[in-house]
């Protein structure tokens, strides 16, 4: 938009936090203007939607009691958002200027957006090893992923085995959706017992073809174009071998996505998070907002990203009218 | 149930907190068992599902762009629940014995129930103004309602000239209702503006059949079998006047229902909110969870409730795997 325009509130990012900030706002008649970009940080996929696109089944967001698709919910919370007026915009924005008033939002395109309010909701993106030939292998469709549900259906893996690197519920989630498609799955965690929660462990278990390998972890990924098998390392014995593996995908956690953020003078946990105030979605600068996962490395659930997105346009809306800018 | 039996979670309450918490338990496979009844305190109506049972539409729940009603939502909520395996009781709890271990809850028919978690979702109910005549007329069903979606459409009020006390979101909503049946409908206000955000207020605005009387309060309510008129004072002049109505509509805010715990060793704001640690759901008792509008006075909505219950549901996981008690 032309430099002239200013927004009363921008909000950044497109899950569940993000669309459901902009049903509120846009109830509110705050006119809100959606950039439903991720801001690019790390080699896995950035995708408007947020992560819930890399999922099938959601069983647990309530109000779909027979369970209803990722993408699917994505698109009715959009539909929601649209449905009250929300400007949708497909670009990335690239770098904040928090320092004047009304804010600067500069996107990937140029483009200088000017708003009185933001909400950051960008969510946050999956973590990889750090091997060389991890990431020369998952940049290359080599058979590396960081995301089973995206890739773990694509000709290339099917009736081979697989690994899956991590002990969490993701990885569970992960494990358990791979044994469709592989002759024998398997999970690399590092320790003696897994994080996940019993459910989603009895879950993966339960099926013919799934193998936890206790103690070891990945200490190189082997193969030229495609991968061959991943060199593994007992944490216990030091003792090294080699597991032949038609994919390995990585579960190992999530990074904020704040990238773009770092220099904008939002305070921000160790690990990248939006660090909130009290109870509320205020962060340290007066006017913007965050919501979801972006600022939220403990629950990280669709609902509960869903109800801080609420929370960030209720405060907006509330900051803006205390201001007279509405 | 027989006092030998432990439950490793009881849920109290049935809004969209309990039921979300009774999900995400269910799933983690803590056998919740979620008792429905919202305990007594005050003259309105107590209601299993909570107070979205007393609203019609609501469009602002993310997930449904065209809108859904408030009991089709709480039966979809409910079903999810009852899907993974959450066990119902029809029952109210009427006070928790919190400083014995198990806890022991005792339900109003007599039974002591023993729990190693414990997750209070018992929402909040309506506020009245006080008046002697208004509580008399509230409780013999002579036109006078804290609740306008439950009552409005009765034939009782059909035509005639009705009144809504309150300047807020919730007065709005329901004035905006009984535009529907009403032949005109009066927000009495006691100030000169409305605390009602924009949005509400204009839609209440745009029926031809609304009218708002600013700077009155109501001191008194006529009639002797039902509601013939209401007495204001202008708190500007000081004078007083009738208003004829056939109804009187109090939507002055709501009261946590707490009262069943007053004495239980939990920790409570001024107006009577569980107080919360920090950003979770964890209260000043170990192994007491708190989830939804009884925890908090400021957002009040069905999604940030549900993703309270959601935060409730697995910090009580937590909390029970932590103990070795599941």
């Amino acid at each position: 938009m032309a430099e002239s325009g200013v927004h009363k509130l921008v909000i950044i990012g497109s899950g569940p936090a993000g669309w459901t900030a902009a049903i509120y706002g846009a109830r509110a008649q705050l006119g809100p203007v959606c950039y439903v970009g991720v801001p690019k940080q790390d080699p896995g996929p950035v995708l408007p939607g947020g992560q819930l696109m890399l999922t099938t089944e959601v069983e647990n967001y309530p109000g779909f009691p027979k369970g209803v698709e990722g993408p699917e919910m994505m698109s009715l919370f959009q539909a929601q958002a649209e449905r009250f007026g929300t400007r949708i915009v497909g670009e990335d924005i690239a770098r904040c200027d928090f320092s004047k008033r009304p804010f600067e939002l500069h996107t990937a395109g140029g483009e200088v957006v000017r708003a009185h309010a933001v909400i950051v909701a960008t969510g946050a993106t999956a973590n990889w090893l750090g091997l060389e030939n991890e990431l020369r292998l998952a940049t290359s469709g080599g058979g590396v992923s960081a995301c089973a549900v995206c890739d773990g259906a694509l000709p290339a893996f099917r009736g081979k085995p697989l690994a899956v690197v991590g002990g969490g519920d993701t990885a569970m989630e992960e494990a358990t959706y791979l044994t469709k498609f592989a002759s024998t799955v398997y999970v690399l965690h590092r320790r003696d017992q897994l994080r996940a929660s019993r459910i989603m462990q009895e879950r993966f278990l339960s099926k013919p073809n799934a193998k936890v390998l206790w103690n070891k972890v990945v200490v190189d990924v082997l193969g030229e174009q495609t991968i061959r098998a991943v060199l593994l390392e007992d944490t216990v014995t030091g003792e090294r071998s080699e597991l032949e593996v038609g994919g390995l995908f990585v579960a190992i956690g999530h990074t904020p996505a704040t990238r773009f953020l770092r220099d904008s003078g939002l305070e921000f946990d160790d690990a990248g998070y939006v660090l909130l105030r009290s109870r509320s979605s205020a962060t340290n600068l007066d006017g913007v907002f965050a919501a979801g996962d972006v600022a939220d490395a403990r629950y990280r659930q669709a609902v509960t990203a869903a109800g801080m997105g609420c929370q960030a346009a209720l405060d907006a809306e509330h900051w803006l009218n205390a201001r007279g800018l509405v």
